[in-house]
Order: C-alpha cells, then structure tokens, then sequence
C-alpha cells in the first residue's frame, strides 16, 4: 500500500514538474542540435522543443508519400509527435489490424483516426494552422482536398498498370488537373497576397508548397515559370522547422 | 438625396424587424406546411421556418449525386439556403467560369467555397453536426472522407468506358471498398452505440444512409443483411426535417 502510495506522490510531482517545464522556458535557449540529438534537454525544455501538450503517433509506410504534408503540419506546429514507419514487406501482415486497412492513421488521446484529409484537417486546427475564422478554415480544407486530388493523379500514374496508360495519365494530369490547379492557386496569390488563405500561413501553403516541390516534367516547369507559386514552394520550405525537417528527415525516394 | 435617406430609413427598419422575428418565436407556431408553401408565413417566422441565419447558396447540377448529402444537413441544420441547379447542357458554359471547374460550390458572405469535403464539412460545424469536440469532428470527417471514397467508386463504375471494364470496377467495389465501409461503419455501431459519432446525430450519420439509401445489387443485398446498418439508414430517413425534404425533393434518377 506504502509503495503504491509513494508511486502516485512521484507521478505526480513528475506530471507537476513537466507542467512547470512547459511554461517556463526562461530554464532553456533554443538549441536545435539538442534539441534533435539530446533527450535530457528535450525533457528539460519540452516547449522549446516542441515537447509539450498531447503526444501525436503518426503511422506511415517509410516513405514521403500521403504523410510528408502532415509531418510538415506537426513540425512547423512544434507538436509532440513520433513518426512510426512501417516497412512495405510488413503491411499485408498489418494492413487487417488497421482502421480503415489504409495508412496514414493518427492515434492520440486513445482515438485512432484514418484518412490523412481528416488527419490533417484536425491537426492544423490544433495546432493554429486553419486561418482566422471558420470560413478560412473552409478554404484552408479546399485548398487541402484540391492539392489532394493532384496527389491522387501523381499516384495513379506512378502505379499505371502499362506504359500506353502511363502515358495517357500523364497527358490528362499535365494539359488538365495541374493547369487547372496552378490557375487556382495563382488566382489566391493575386494582388501581393502573400498566404493561400486569409494573410497568414496555413495549412494550405504546406499542404501545396509539399505538392508542387515534388512536381517533375512539364508540372515542374509550369511552377518554375509561375513567380508566384515558386515564391510560395520557397518561402514555405525556408520556414525554420520545415527546413530543419528536410535537413534531417529520413531519406526516401517519393 | 432625400430619395437615399428615406431608402436607408427604411433597409434599417426592415433589418430590425427582421432581427425582431428571429428572436420572437412566440408569434409562431410550428406549421410545416406553411413553413413550405406560405412565403409570407416564412418571412414572418423565419426561425421557425430555419430561415433565419445566414444565406447560404448551393449550386450543383439538377441530381442527387454529390450534392444530396449536403442538402440533407443543410435541411437538418435548419439553414437558410437557395438550392440552385444548373443543366447539364449549361455546364460547358458555366463550368470556366467556377471556382474549379466542379460542381458543387457554396457561396456565403461573398466567399465561394469548392470541393464538396470542404462544404460539407464547413456547414457541419455551422449547423452543429460535428460531434461533441475536436476528436469527434475529426472522426466525422473521417466517416465522411471514406463514404466519399465509396461514392467515387460508384461514379467511376457508371461512367466507366466499356463493359469488361464496368464489371471489374463493381467487382471491386461489390467484392473490397464496400465490405470494408460496412465493416468499419458496423464496428462504431457496436455495444448499442446509436449513432457512428460520439451519442449524438452528426454529418456522419448523414452522409452514410445517404450513400446506402442509393447503393444496388449486392451492396444493397448487403444492407439489407445488416440490421445495425438498416437501422441507421432507416433512423436518419425518418428524421422529420429529412423525411419531409425527400417527399418534396425534385425527382431526379441519380
């Protein structure tokens, strides 16, 4: 009884210290080597760290793919997140077991949540990345599903059962989804508007600037020609913890 | 001048009164025919009549397709909004002139908003369709985002070239998509849970019995052998403001 009492005393002067921590970062500077390599100063500097509030488990193939844009949202949200990967040769083993038998899934709080739009909808929200009122978090959610829809083609070609379809999926995405695409959201950029939505970054920008880095061809030249969307792809991408990401991000072909 | 002063008198006077109605419901009573027939019965009641609020504007073609879910929550939020239908014959016209060149798109207070998720979504939170917190929403959304996936399954097996290849893409759906859905919908049915969302009717319950309201053959079959299922379809069916919105619908086959 005396051992159980003397744990519940030391979780909680372990839960009062970690709340204590989290608020005063006057204890800690920002240092991204430790804060990368070093976990007693994670531990010691949680919020500087971005290792404060509820713990997010990210699950995904060990590839870029359908998560990058969600691991891009908790990073530039100084979430508290791990980055789980599964290897390909395990996911028919796994695939059964998972909510949706689709990757990304989401666990946090005991909820598993499927579907990366969901996913990253309720993450930019929690971590401020929506806009500044309901109808910017509106648009942010179209950006996010029309980028989303370009994603779709890129993987539909990539896995075209013959060339002669690959080809023709190429064509379609290149003179159809993609132009279509660009216009919108050059359309959004008009009159020195700097962010997708409303005048600060969002999700919208991750979610497309991680699009339009990826592109190649003729989609690669169509944003090179485009000052606006390069603009953007940069500016995004030279945000401190997204470029910190890149940096030191597992290396993965796609 | 005096002309404009007594137009400004009298645009004032008629938004106070409208103010004034919205609040005062003790002028009205319930007539569900005359909320639907009787313009000025509707004027005079308009909270009793869900017209009060904002306005928003649907614009879809004339189908059910993928504006009817939406159509079900703004019917059930009881919202203020113009169900505007454009011809199929019109829409090579309208179509460059659109936010994205699809349909369906909400106008609100001069925002137009694409892409049906984000719609949907939006006027969920709106009407007070999104669960109980943010986890909800998120498992809302997620509902949602794989229903979605289900519906563009079906689109694609009606719009699909030829007949070897129409069979395949139901053969797939009838035989991988659909008995998943059902699994994952049956699975957050389970212990007597009444609706697919925390204890309460969502968007989720909505755009789930609006899909298996439509589906055919063996998903129908499916259905029907489901008594979780059935009964949620049935449950959202006989909602009053939904039940009355399919009686008087305009007819369309899809």
């Amino acid at each position: 009884m005396n051992v159980l009492l003397n744990l519940l005393v030391l979780v909680g002067i372990a839960a009062l210290a970690q709340a204590k921590a989290c608020e005063d970062d006057v204890l800690c500077t920002y240092r991204e080597d430790l804060c990368r390599d070093n976990v007693y100063y994670q531990k010691l500097c949680p919020k500087i760290c971005g290792k404060c509030g509820k713990l997010y488990k990210m699950t995904y193939f060990d590839l870029r793919g359908r998560a990058e844009q969600i691991r891009w949202i908790l990073e530039q949200g100084e979430a508290n997140w791990e980055d789980i990967r599964i290897k390909l040769e395990d996911w028919p083993k796994i695939k059964p077991t998972t909510i949706l038998g689709q990757l990304p899934f989401l666990e946090v709080e005991n909820v598993t949540l499927g579907q990366s739009a969901a996913v990253a909808m309720y993450l930019a929200r929690e971590l401020n990345l929506v806009g500044s009122n309901e109808l910017e978090a509106a648009e942010v959610h179209m950006v996010w599903q029309t980028v989303q829809e370009a994603f779709n083609d890129q993987v539909n070609i990539r896995f075209a059962p013959d060339n002669p379809t690959r080809i023709q999926r190429q064509n379609d995405y290149d003179n159809g989804r993609f132009p279509i695409l660009t216009k919108f959201l050059e359309n959004r950029l008009k009159d020195g508007q700097e962010w997708l939505v409303g005048n600060k970054l969002s999700a919208a920008d991750i979610v497309t600037a991680s699009l339009l880095d990826t592109q190649t061809g003729k989609a690669a030249e169509a944003v090179k020609n485009s000052p606006t969307l390069s603009a953007l792809t940069k500016k995004v991408k030279e945000l401190p913890r997204i470029k910190n990401w890149i940096a030191h991000r597992p290396y993965n072909d796609y």
